[in-house]
């Protein structure tokens, strides 16, 4: 700890030195004070649970997502689509049954002989800063499983949700002296964060492509930029002090950073000494690449993975894996695979760093929702019961999740490379292997008048209100962006998701109506 | 709009000009472009709500506080206390019937027909960061029916618990060239939030006195302080521009400031133009002075009070009823009369002041748990069904959790002032009409001894030994006090709490030990 101390303190932003919270209850006690050993405690501002409304929660849980399509009947309340009027499905019925089923969730008052699940009286009640221990043992476990760290000095910290935890960490670690190296194309509300801090995000040049081997941060031109930071183009700012990236999936391009490159820039990392902030809050959505030949190809339909397989062969290495000297902060959240409403997420990183965002969290918005980590709790502990551990229980849910993520990309893809448009060459794929979205580039070569950057620029934001009237809702790549002028001539694809849309049906209903607005949109130009 | 932005623009911290957050999502239509009626939206990286693994919740939600105490049989998982062994209660049985019962609430996928109700498709998903609209629209009505505000251009926003609501406070009002007047015995979290902006904390002296028109804030104290800020012992800060205070039952002193204090100190405020920050976690809980000669008296528990009554004429008036500028920030919370473990909280004041939170909130944690949201908003739409408005119901709820308070302080009192130390005069109770906390002051001018300040301060570090050996968890005024310094004198009290406690024979046993202590101490001075 005190190394890590040592070589981690300097990174400390500015505001660090006050947040100083010394709780008014605690006490150390006088050597050869016996307590009482049965006290009554009249310290803590804390209500009784007796107080509380709920005497119990019971969640209906699903197998699969989406098992309800397959469902005979259908109610207005439960399922979509359904008919308007479904008079004939009792609801009170048919969750009474569930709930009466192995299947269910119940959430007690207390819990006396099951310490691995958090009962009502602890979820509703304020809680430790950093999360309920049950919860807290969950992900040091799940890290431990799925992306086990190269040191011993780790330690996780609960969030509300990954924006949450990124705020807390450029709150900790960034300010106006800091320069920050961002993929040229980011989730752009964390430029915001770092803005907020008073910090300067620096773009870094992504490969956008289908070359596995190729994919994301181009290391050639981040090694360049810090070999030779004081002549480059940044010379005014300090050198980085910290790497925010999407390793895998990257939100807007898709793209997934090889091993190969991993290992490179956390040498680039060690041999520069900034810290690597990775946000990976699509790496579990991992699917192999689109194969024309075989386009419904799903190795999670096929039951081809354990756990452990997926953990080992299927999941794109986590930086932290090859951490040695605690410079990874890794970015964890429930929000894709379980749901973002409960603003539950977790950070893994150096027990020194991780202390630090505790100490910011006491100071501002204590622990997250008690009721969010219960019910993820309780719903991976009793899933649990029919696996070796709650770990591979989850990872069978996650494993669902990422099969219906395969087969929509599988179908999405096909659909739209059936299209008369992408038959045209108007548009090209940057296909990816993990994550929500797909970035679909503008073959403006293949358009009959010739364009420069500047009006390749301006057709895209034409491209965009086609979109718009034909029905199709989509992103333009521009508009994350870490720097527009940079990264201009990259900037000609839009971002589409297959996560959003209702099925299928949908999402081939979108790819005609996107063929037919890249037809007028070349027929504009 | 523009009136609150000139006034208030001043008030905002260094830091609020560095946060900007724009969607990448957004876009202003150009005139005459007619999106498509039906469009399929590949934008958002939203997870459609099929993939959330829960199909339904459903809650088994009490009628009143600790009404499992009267239940003939017990089970382990829901009553406390409860036989070690119960195994002839069937809890799958009894709640398969409570949820089949009218109070059960039940939260479906959709809620088509019930637009006030937050289906799981929503409160699971991503929302908007200043709260859900159903839970929204019920805090503006609350507010409306509470607390009416004295002014049109007022707003609320959600907040993930006070804490978090304070720390947006402070981060958008204070920094290091900001003073802030705090009452000086208070929350002491709030000043460790404080000391993170920089900003500096001055305290307010407090009368502790049972008499209700004294209670409190010492007004000639705090016009003495502003008139002569630069001839007085602050004159080397900034003149106020922030008072935080908890007017009602007054942590840790219990103290409520009568309605004509609060009309002083808003006038203060507008000739001094400072904003307030009220933090009222406790107004709710607000009950009669102990009565010896009626010891039991229990409005609630008589129902003399309808909810309009309540609001009329229990509740202690917000700083917000009186304000024509819009200069309080009126911070409320689900913690005490629903659940802590929630994180819900919100806060009203002036639009413009309120944007600037939520614009914070935007580049930080975003929206509270959703899964706090729907619990709140549909077990008090539940409720709605049998009155008049979901406020009314809710306040229901509300006088019934006051009541419980009520008959808990009735007999705590009731209980130490039996006791043989009281008998002596050892100590006395600052008696209070709100809250939770009740002030048990020292009398060192009956010991034996007489001890100067510094020596009843070192004897007040002993007491706490003694109650840590007979049994009774208690905290000591003095550290919750802004400057130990100057409010030495005045720290010579204990904090109670009678909310923790599982019920009235704990506080009654709690009692007779407090006097053992007491009694103890008493003989070593």
């Amino acid at each position: 700890m005190q190394a890590l101390e040592e070589h981690y303190k300097p990174f400390l932003s500015s505001r660090v030195e006050a947040r100083k919270f010394s709780p008014f209850w605690g006490q150390d006690l006088p050597e050869g004070l016996i307590p009482h050993p049965k006290p009554i405690d009249l310290g803590p501002g804390l209500p009784h649970e007796g107080f509380f409304p709920l005497e119990s929660m019971h969640l209906n849980v699903v197998e699969d997502p989406f098992q309800h399509t397959s469902y005979n009947t259908k109610s207005r309340k439960l399922h979509k689509p359904a008919p308007e009027t479904s008079t004939h499905f009792d609801e009170r019925r048919f969750v009474s049954d569930k709930l009466s089923s192995e299947s269910a969730v119940d959430v007690w008052r207390y819990e006396p002989d099951s310490p691995g699940v958090i009962p009502l009286s602890q979820g509703l009640q304020y809680t430790d800063t950093a999360g309920m221990k049950p919860m807290l043992d969950f992900c040091r476990g799940f890290i431990s499983y799925a992306h086990p760290p190269a040191y011993d000095e780790w330690d996780v910290t609960l969030a509300n949700g990954s924006s949450d935890a990124s705020f807390k960490i450029f709150e900790t670690l960034c300010d106006s002296s800091v320069t920050v190296l961002v993929e040229e194309f980011t989730f752009s509300p964390t430029l915001a964060i770092i803005a907020a801090t008073g910090g300067t995000a620096v773009p870094v040049k992504l490969d956008i492509t289908a070359d596995p081997d190729l994919q994301g941060i181009n290391v050639d031109h981040l090694t360049d930029l810090l070999e030779n930071w004081t002549q480059g183009p940044n010379a005014h700012l300090s050198k980085p002090k910290l790497l925010y990236t999407i390793p895998t999936g990257q939100n807007p391009t898709g793209m997934t950073l090889s091993l190969e490159k991993r290992k490179q820039i956390y040498a680039l990392a060690e041999k520069h000494d900034f810290i690597i902030i990775e946000d990976d809050p699509y790496g579990y959505l991992r699917y192999p690449f689109y194969d024309r030949e075989n386009p419904g190809y799903n190795p999670y339909a096929l039951h081809e993975y354990t756990a452990k397989d997926y953990c080992e062969k299927v999941l794109a290495k986590s930086f932290i894996t090859m951490d040695t000297s605690g410079r990874v902060l890794r970015c964890e959240t429930f929000s894709k695979v379980f749901c973002p409403g409960l603003r539950l997420s977790f950070v893994a990183g150096n027990k020194f760093l991780i202390k630090k965002l505790v100490d910011f969290a006491e100071v501002s918005s204590r622990a997250p929702s008690g009721v969010s980590q219960l019910i993820v709790n309780n719903v991976i502990q009793k899933w649990a019961k029919n696996h070796s551990s709650p770990q591979e229980a989850w990872l069978t849910w996650v494993m669902k999740v990422a099969g219906h993520y395969t087969h929509r990309r599988n179908m999405f893809v096909q659909a739209l490379e059936a299209t008369e448009a992408f038959g045209k060459g108007l548009f090209s794929l940057a296909q990816t292997t993990a994550g929500m979205f797909l970035a679909v580039e503008v073959n403006f070569d293949q358009f009959a008048k010739a364009l420069n950057t500047t009006e390749r620029s301006q057709a895209m934001q034409r491209l965009k209100l086609i979109t718009i009237e034909e029905g199709v809702g989509i992103i333009l790549g521009i508009n994350m962006a870490v720097d527009r002028h940079y990264s201009l001539a990259r900037s000609f694809f839009l971002r589409l998701t297959f996560a959003f849309a209702a099925d299928v049906e949908e999402l081939q209903e979108a790819a005609v109506r996107l063929s037919k607005a890249f037809k007028r949109f070349a027929t504009e130009f």
